[in-house]
């Protein structure tokens, strides 16, 4: 018999050498990680919402979606978004800017300026939609990799439409491959779901696309 | 003969069931440890010193230590010690603050600093005791913990008697025990080194503290 790690020869399966220094790296990866989450902590900054913070806030954002006046306060120094940041430099000297968020719903900005702070957000489907679409847009790629990494993780036959459209619409390569697969492992189901049938009246091209996908990416043989 | 791991009579040292288990929770630690990295970078704020930031900070600390005439911005917001925050609620609508840090450097003011905003530091000897004092003395435990353990790593018989009375003196205990367990694992070499025979001289006193505490913890029985 072999030891199953290092394949010297041993009496045991795995000889106690090798499994006491996969233990031990063990320990040591468990360390480090109690030391990221120490850093984790450190770093993470008070939340914008509170009213202390409010007052050296320098930068108001503004959702403009309809009918809400509700605002987010927050710091140009903070903003983790490259495209914030171009914004700024141009008006840094001007103490507390004012922006126009287009095309979002308060709840999602305010989420989205807590994940600034905090790199914590709780996401359910309509919200890691449209955080991802903020993601998108201020050039805020952790948030964006977590967001699909998200609805990846969620698709099925009854959302695979809807989620190939959005990942199409929004260059999410990963969630569209995902889709794709998920349509290809069950395409029996696919193609008797509700979506699929509905889709078929109201858009057959986009239909075809997506059996043209599969095809191209050699996944799907159709029923 | 049974499993190292699961105790479960084996043919083998460890069953490969529990080698396989042990590699793949090691696999999910890793994973881990590469989303918190990843989580760091992102919290980690620029540096204070770039220029375009100075323009958005709205608090300077100036080093008082003599004839240098450097300061350092920072941002209210950012400070992650209850000191200054207790500081700035104070004055949190007044603008620019500016606060005088008694005894210490610039540079050692300038990476503290840097610290609060990175959670970085490239520590030596000197920098690790100024750092700590600051960090004892503005409550940022995270980076107090960090140069205590940096120190500690660092004794031995020559610095033993130093680091002695800077424990002491800023009341951190485990530098304090660990330069007692010097001591007592290296009496011969230390009671024959140049710090302790010049000590004898120079303050008797604090020899015979550190030869106590020595014997009350039970570490050294006197050559």
């Amino acid at each position: 018999m072999i030891c199953f790690s290092c394949r010297i020869p041993s009496e045991s399966g795995t000889c106690k050498k090798c499994y006491e220094e996969v233990n031990m790296r063990k320990d040591a990866l468990r360390h480090n990680i109690e030391e990221l989450k120490s850093k984790v902590n450190f770093l993470t900054l008070f939340l914008p919402m509170n009213p202390a913070i409010q007052i050296t806030s320098d930068v108001v954002l503004v959702p403009c979606s309809g009918s809400s006046i509700a605002f987010v306060h927050a710091h140009k120094f903070v903003s983790r978004s490259p495209v914030f940041k171009a914004m700024f430099e141009n008006d840094m000297d001007e103490g507390q800017s004012v922006i126009n968020v287009a095309d979002v719903a308060y709840d999602a900005l305010r989420t989205f300026v807590i994940y600034l702070y905090t790199a914590e957000v709780c996401l359910e489907d309509q919200m890691a939609f449209d955080l991802f679409i903020l993601a998108e847009k201020y050039q805020v790629n952790h948030l964006k990799a977590y967001c699909e990494k998200f609805l990846i993780a969620r698709v099925n036959e009854e959302n695979a439409i809807s989620n190939y459209t959005f990942a199409q619409q929004h260059n999410a390569k990963q969630l569209l491959d995902s889709t794709l697969t998920c349509i290809a492992d069950n395409k029996e189901q696919f193609v008797r779901s509700e979506a699929y049938v509905n889709m078929k009246h109201i858009n057959p091209r986009l239909v075809v696309d997506i059996l043209e996908a599969c095809f191209a990416t050699e996944l799907l043989v159709l029923p």
